[in-house]
């Protein structure tokens, strides 16, 4: 039972796959939505197993929402963007894989979250959610800035707030630290207070973790809170300093995506947020175009040669 | 075949059970010492059977080296500093241990560094090795301080200097930071240089694997460079509040124990140095003394309660 849409013009599947989840859409040739899926993590440091069962999941619950089989997978042109694929280890067994589909173009997330953004137009973005990292696209130019781990790196992202909450919690428990709210509203979310219980929580706990609290901190400041105030001011400048960074390709927009976004935006510096503009599409249609792109460069190429 | 030393009065057990490794000592009531040995982890949080394996293994090397049976097992007064007793649910559990001793008399770590470096009198200590934390015993007042857990914890500890040295490092790399010495030293110690390499090496590092780098912050300083000696500034101040706090018991001396201490002390508050002491003995002595007290203190309650 195939879709009337898929029946004679090519097909592409969008894939944006994260540590955690992996999300697909379908769409035709004039980029209409035929079907979506879910799937796990797609990120291939978990194991490539888990990795391309999470895409080929999604997919196939893509397609049954487009009304298409699992045979129509080979009729797909895959562009995926995923986590992790800006090592060249992980880049090379994605790009070894024995994909089902007609075609596979790999990218790393982040640049499917600026084609996405910027809907294939030149462009920067940064992402703030449980890590912190930019992109830069322009005139063919790649420049991708952070996201290269917590704890030694993501400074302002999710993960990076809540552990400075939990720290900064402790010093004050600890009276080596000053008095700060967020102690109130850390006891107030976990249900216990003593400082044991509170290491207990925490102990182990993954980016994930931490990044689920870093919201208190701006609760704490908007309350008034000196220490929140100095947590988010440093958190802000890391941000800035990857703008900045970014900004040497001479974007002419930039798109901030990702859960703690809004909330770390009002703090940037003005020259920042005067380039702001949100993003336009999801990275997984960023991955579809930068199918779309990279096919269109490769037969750009083709009859350069043949000419 | 049992040591002239052991036959008649009583033998004592020390321990001292880290995270990485546990060592013992068996001395006589003189604190004449008869053998030591060696074992594995003895932290409850790795679980206890590794835990209470470390402890028994070593406890058997010391005894053959005391010319002694693992039957004699069953004569020693144990003493225990252990790791991650602090925590209630872990003492309780180690509490339970259905040990082949004498008896069993169980503290922190920590508290027994500090019974050791002052030789069973009040006084203080500051551990700084992969972590940091504190404690003061004064006129049978306890008061201890940080020794949380990275990396929302711990700071001014090799894991948190090591762990500032990959992140200055990678500022650097990106050009979102000043340039650093660390730098250079840090591909040295690698043998690789790339941005990519050096996130390859220290993702989903352990505090261990982070405070072996923690030297080359010092070094770094020691030549000069003013991004190391920024890191070190914040993290003496961490130790400074750490010692100021425990002085609200008023130690009359502090000992700084653990790999990095040397390291740090001369970066360290006037008034903080003025109490510095070395530490008279190892903390496996300390768990002695430490039983020793706790006998002492029983026979005195004992005695109270027949009065």
């Amino acid at each position: 039972m195939n879709s009337k849409a898929g029946q004679k013009s090519p097909l592409y599947l969008g894939i944006d796959g994260g540590g955690s989840k992996c999300r697909v859409v379908i769409v035709d040739a004039a980029d209409q939505l035929l079907g979506e899926g879910l799937g796990g993590p797609a990120n291939p440091l978990r194991g490539m197993k888990i990795a391309t069962d999470s895409i080929l999941t999604a997919t196939q619950q893509a397609l049954l929402a487009a009304g298409m089989t699992f045979n129509d997978m080979s009729r797909l042109i895959a562009g995926a963007g995923l986590a992790g694929v800006n090592m060249p280890q992980y880049f090379q067994m994605f790009s070894e894989w024995q994909h089902p589909f007609a075609e596979f173009h790999l990218t790393s997330d982040l640049h499917t979250a600026c084609v996405g953004a910027h809907r294939g137009e030149d462009g920067a973005v940064i992402i703030i959610g449980t890590g912190s990292c930019g992109l830069a696209d322009v005139k063919g130019q790649c420049l991708d800035i952070g996201g290269h781990g917590f704890p030694y790196g993501d400074n302002g992202s999710g993960a990076w707030f809540g552990s400075q909450l939990v720290h900064h919690v402790l010093l004050h428990k600890d009276q080596i630290g000053a008095a700060t709210r967020m102690t109130d509203l850390l006891a107030e979310a976990l249900g216990v207070s003593a400082t044991l219980d509170i290491v207990s929580h925490f102990m182990h706990a993954t980016p994930t973790v931490f990044a689920r609290f870093a919201p208190l901190v701006f609760t704490a400041a908007e309350q008034g809170d000196l220490v929140a105030a100095e947590i988010i001011q440093a958190g802000a400048r890391h941000i800035d300093n990857i703008a900045l960074r970014l900004f040497s390709l001479k974007p002419e927009r930039l798109s901030l995506i990702g859960g703690l976004a809004y909330k770390v935006q009002p703090y940037l510096l003005p020259e920042v947020q005067a380039l702001l503009t949100p993003a336009q599409a999801a990275p997984e249609f960023g991955a579809i175009w930068f199918a779309k792109a990279q096919r269109a460069r490769r037969q750009h190429e083709l009859l350069s040669v043949s000419n």
